[in-house]
């Protein structure tokens, strides 16, 4: 059941792992919120896979976030935000916030030149979403988009610096030269800022979805009367293959502490 | 159900598509054969998860199979191979044949030095059964195990040459000087062929067990008086994702012709 309560968590869930960098800054920005986290590590990822594959999969993620009777659903996966928003929307009576708008309205402020790249998943890319977005929001924008498959594998190995990661970046953005912002349109793409940033250069400004979400989050809650009364800010847990390796990646790779998630069969 | 009639069809699974490495040995060694070729290509990889959940998946596709009445399994995935073949076998009664024991008589054979190399997912690596069975038939073997989490996501990006490639080999292959034979315990590693050839020379055999895997589902069916008698051969595709990507990457990646898959929801 979705709840009206402001004491009720709010449900953030991801294909696995990217959508904890947008935990990391809903906990920054909300201090006493309680937080249920959903990671479906087990079919991760969702970036290479069908619309209805992902329909499917993001239909479960929502199902096992509204029996903890969550009050607000924090989509942390462009994947899922490209393709199921209105999908869970049309079964989920619940305010939603998805990657895409506030990646946008970022980028649309970030930009001078209005040349604005987009990288993703394929699944992301080929959707369209953020071209569609961009262009919906300001018509004379120029988009290019382009899907890097191979960046989530990358993160979830750990290698996010060196000179493999440098010719993956250098693959993958070679077509990116002009543009002066660049919309990180996958949760794990600011693990690799680092090299991203040093092929780009500094004139080139790396929007993430992540802390202008939280800030989306945190201005609903209060519209909506729905912001917490509770003191203590608190996360659960929950992830769908083992939960140890989930616990030692949310460490190793986000650097949240203190991460004990149990495991669920979704 | 598992038949035990000669006309039954051979069921073939993989977590993806490398399994049709071995589906297409087994389509040149027996050609009046019926097939059944399940990819669960909506969950892949299965290679970087849990034990659990991969003795899971592999009880759901052999459940699939079971209900196209398969009278043979052939578990053309090493990582289900390493973790879930007594699982399988506690539930099914069903003569069977793992990516395993092919590899190792192979590596046993060919190698003059008794220094074999494996290579594989992490979870292959991880559960030693290629390190315990080399052992166990031939205690004074050498062995290098190495997981290679990323060549899985290369293949199915198309890309299996060229500059970066040959540096994740070195990335993962350096360790591996001295050896004379390789498992390549991944069956989507043959696809991987030759940047691995050119960085161990000419002088390292590489073992794939598609080969010898179809030579013991032949034998096996002949000494259990299994084999059919009927004239012609067919294979029947059934894939968790997109029917039309997965008959695409069948065409593209491993070369077989005339693939029109269902796509099946597990």
């Amino acid at each position: 059941m979705i709840s009206s309560s402001p004491d009720a968590p709010i449900g953030v869930f991801d294909s696995g792992l990217g959508g904890l960098t947008v935990l990391k800054s809903c906990l920054e920005a909300m201090p006493n919120e309680r937080f249920v986290y959903l990671g479906d590590t087990a079919r991760t990822p969702y970036g290479s896979k069908a619309h209805e594959t992902i329909c499917r999969y993001a239909i479960d993620c929502t199902e096992f976030l509204a029996s903890h009777d969550v009050k607000f659903l924090v989509v942390a996966c462009n994947t899922v935000s490209a393709h199921a928003i209105s999908e869970i929307q049309s079964r989920y009576d619940c305010p939603i916030v998805s990657t895409v708008e506030p990646a946008v309205d970022a980028a649309l402020k970030a930009s001078k030149t209005g040349r604005i790249g987009v990288i993703g998943t394929r699944a992301t890319i080929v959707s369209k979403v953020y071209q569609k977005a961009l262009r919906a929001k300001n018509p004379s924008v120029e988009v290019v988009a382009k899907a890097c498959p191979l960046f989530v594998p990358f993160v979830e190995e750990g290698i996010v610096e060196g000179e493999i990661i440098d010719q993956v970046v250098e693959l993958y953005l070679s077509e990116m030269r002009g543009i002066d912002t660049l919309i990180l349109g996958c949760t794990h793409y600011p693990l690799l800022s680092k090299p991203l940033a040093k092929y780009l250069g500094p004139d080139v400004a790396l929007v993430t979805c992540s802390d202008t979400m939280a800030a989306v989050v945190r201005e609903r809650l209060a519209q909506d009367q729905l912001a917490t009364s509770q003191a203590t800010q608190s996360v659960e847990y929950f992830a769908s293959d083992a939960a140890d390796r989930f616990d030692a990646l949310a460490t190793q790779l986000v650097g949240l502490t203190n991460v004990r998630s149990r495991h669920i069969d979704l």
